[in-house]
């Protein structure tokens, strides 16, 4: 079962919901499907003009991968040329930091990611991550 | 004035709703800022799975080069080397056909595009200018 | 449902019966998801070293548009530069030409494409039906 | 003599074989000819979808500089900007790490190579291995 547009919706409404509880900087958020393709995204007025990419990079590299955010920074710090390695196969699309956060199906299998960014790396995961549960999703950060 | 998230919701909306009421196929919708940058998309389920990238490079051309996506047709049909010209500048990244649609402000400066891609880029283009002028803004297919 | 790893080596072994049977030259035959991304790949003796990327190019196209290569081709025909600048927002990684067969599940949802290379484009794709249709799925060429 | 694509089926089902004994992750497995051009790759079953750019990398970089993955591996770590350049002119497409095994003949020449990915870079590179020498050919991780 594949993320719907009216999942991707939601996921992306309470993301930006939990920003604004934290009192976090303008949020930018993507939702990519099990293949890494766009199902929906938002920018917030005050964002940098250039966080779709961003925010993409990071929900990119998790699907592409199977790895989320977190483990893929922690293999950038002990390999660093094996990341650089790894962008350049998917070229240059993979930003291997916190807030590219994996979706779950309730048997483990990965169908898609979201992708947040605005804040430190940690804020966009811990909004990411509230917003995926909110919304009653799996997510792994 | 820019396209706030607010309006640029709004947009995507009312544009799937025309395509709804049309009867369409499942259309994706993305709306670009005043520097041709994503604020917002939302893609139909059911829809193909590459279309972001079609939908982005219809609104693409048309702010990068001020001109909508009919215009963009027939320079393309009137000199199409100019047209491949123009897509090896901005990376490949233009799509000229009807479905580029300009947002205008009142005094007529443009503020960003819409692109929508699912139907026959005509129907992209009468489902986008709907969706444009019920959210109270000014488009140019 | 997605195509598993044991019918994408079905559909490759029959394509290629087929192509022996129709006596055409080596045939090259990729199998990709939904998503675009490849499953299984196999390349006859004698083919010619390049035979992937033209294998992948048809059946990428077919995923990533929701069209299969004889749609692609047509479209090609009547509107070159259409082609073209989809061919420039998927990286150069399009041949619209017959030989990229979609695969639907019964309710019609695309699951994935074949890619098939080697003969004309017209045997390829012949090639690629029988061989999808002999693994009990639905092909459309 | 090269590899027919009868021997590359073998590595790589014995490869596949190998990794369900080991109980590793998913596997993929791609094997390239001696200009470094595919003849054949599997996915296992919920393998990450990005996976054959990463095998395809391990073996490429491999075919190309006539090093294994562990040797790329050593010289990335003595020597990072080099391996860097190396992708450079070799358009991104190395991923310089074990699991990159190169095949040679019994007179040591280079034939092609086997890339594998899906669990640790020494698992992978074990798998290969052993697939390798159960279809009676020499490997070099």
């Amino acid at each position: 079962m594949g993320v719907s547009l009216r999942k991707a919706r939601t996921i992306i409404r309470k993301t930006l919901e939990k920003g604004h509880e934290m009192e976090l900087k303008p949020l930018s958020v993507v939702v990519l499907d099990a293949g890494g393709h766009v199902i929906a995204f938002e920018r917030e007025d005050g964002a940098a003009p250039g966080r779709f990419a961003i925010a993409h990079g990071k929900a990119y590299g998790s699907v592409m991968l199977g790895l989320a955010g977190t483990a893929q920074m922690q293999r950038a710090e002990a390999q660093a040329y094996f990341m650089a390695a790894v962008n350049g196969v998917y070229g240059g699309q993979v930003v291997p930091v916190p807030g590219g956060v994996l979706l779950r199906d309730k048997k483990g299998a990965v169908i898609g990611a979201v992708g947040v960014t605005g804040d430190t790396s940690d804020n966009d995961a811990a909004a990411a991550l509230a917003g995926i549960e909110t919304a009653g999703l799996i997510g792994e950060i």
